[in-house]
């Protein structure tokens, strides 16, 4: 159990945020290319924002720094190949829905493949994630049981636990989308900062594993 | 004149911004790397944020995020092998001195050097740059005309110059430091962003040039 942790990075991110996508589309792949293993944690900005005192996205609130955040994932989207739209009037999308059901789903490859096709719905199809019809499809293309999904997401066990997760990412001062902590709870915050989150990771791994070895 | 501009980026920056010491430190040689040529626009974010609602940095504002960028500069300097001090009880400094000094020195390696040297100073060394005794032992290191260009940066020229900077700054919708700006006005915010203006400016001017080749 131990030794999962310490190869292990925590994703943490909210499903209406922009750059949650480019993180969320690419970091399976380079955390096993350095032999970490992805936690995959929803959790709600909302709460947190309040808390600062800001009623919507800071997008919204902020209209330059709005501006430049379409302009800027557009760039990075198209260096990254990914396809992307901007909801510039459907923004910022409730990802309460979303995010109850991605904690329905076990954590590991059924919950990284459902984050990475509601994102895909949203950033690069511009549907309505808060939409059950859009949550329903992506459940039964991926063969899972949408009707009993669908129920548990109302239950008040995953509502606990989307409430819990955004208490924890609270308690661990995350302020913003996507964040990473790594196994000896070091924080990192942006898309920007993944690269230097896994290489954080791969470092404190390494030497564990050399401590072991001893 | 107009080749010139076609290979150079604008580096805006204030002398407060953490971010902009990372980028001050590298940015003319990994231009130079590209052919390129660095403009370097000091401004005053202060207006800029007083415009949002802001009364001081958001890094005192929002008290996760001010922790949070301490940390991350700190692991960013020993990444680029920086020295960094962290600034907790004199943070903001005021820039205002500093960058009316800038003004005062010619656009080019004297006044990047000037920028460098402030820098290192303040984030390096910490200094308050908001004295004066740093600025002039930094103007004298530089073997300048100390006396007569601190009595410039009382002048209305030098104000007016440094008004002038960030009423443009405001009109290319900057709403932080770094920031970066293209001959073809694509806007760049954060020392993250630094490698992409940078490819964006090579590949536009080399377009240019093969354009001009025709």
């Amino acid at each position: 159990m131990k030794d999962r942790a310490e190869t292990s990075i925590e994703f943490w991110y909210d499903f209406a945020s922009t750059y949650s996508y480019l993180t969320a589309m690419s970091i399976q792949d380079l955390a096993e290319a350095k032999g970490l293993h992805v936690c995959w944690r929803p959790f709600l900005l909302g709460p947190i924002f309040t808390a600062q005192g800001w009623k919507s996205s800071p997008f919204k609130i902020y209209k330059n720094k709005g501006d430049y955040m379409w302009r800027d994932m557009e760039r990075c989207a198209a260096l990254y190949n990914l396809p992307f739209k901007k909801l510039l009037h459907a923004f910022p999308q409730s990802g309460l829905l979303a995010a109850r059901a991605a904690l329905c789903l076990p954590q590991g490859n059924i919950r990284a493949d459902f984050t990475r096709h509601i994102f895909t719905a949203e950033f690069a199809q511009g549907k309505n994630i808060a939409d059950l019809d859009t949550i329903m499809e992506i459940l039964t293309a991926m063969g899972q049981d949408t009707v009993d999904i669908i129920a548990r997401t109302d239950s008040q066990v995953i509502k606990d636990q989307l409430y819990a997760n955004t208490a924890e990412a609270k308690s661990k001062k995350i302020f913003g989308a996507p964040s990473f902590i790594t196994a000896d709870d070091e924080l990192f915050w942006g898309h920007d900062r993944l690269g230097q989150a896994l290489d954080w990771c791969a470092a404190k791994s390494s030497t564990t594993k050399n401590d072991h070895a001893k």
